[in-house]
């Protein structure tokens, strides 16, 4: 089983590499673009065929090591 | 209109963040994991009404700045 974690910054969080991007994309003269937020996506290669284990086992994941729960917000998408 | 854009490293580059990611992930006891692959996620909040004009923009914003096309793959989604 696949999964993929989308790891996001808050809402409200300042994301500076956001900003840098959106300051690079006026200067190539991309003039329709509102807002710039960069997160990660980290794709796991499972060896879980049970979806709530699988589940509950990224959750986990999220918590201890893949996300910083203060400041991130994770979703978590499983693919058979 | 949002735009989603996923970057990934393609099949066969070293991807040393996730090979690290995945080695940590080990030490936790999460013994359950093959693999490891770890891209980015840009949304982008567009001023732009028309579909195709916004999926022109963002493939030509992806090969312009947001993807290094030797070593990355993209993908485009468009929210309305």
């Amino acid at each position: 089983m696949k999964a993929i974690v989308n790891v996001s910054l808050k809402t409200g969080v300042l994301d500076s590499q956001g900003k840098a991007v959106h300051h690079a994309l006026e200067s190539l003269h991309f003039s329709n673009v509102n807002d710039v937020r960069i997160g990660k996506q980290i794709v796991l290669n499972l060896d879980e065929a049970d979806e709530t284990k699988a589940m509950a086992d990224v959750t986990k994941m999220c918590e201890e090591l893949l996300a910083n729960t203060v400041i991130e917000d994770y979703q978590i998408e499983l693919i058979k």
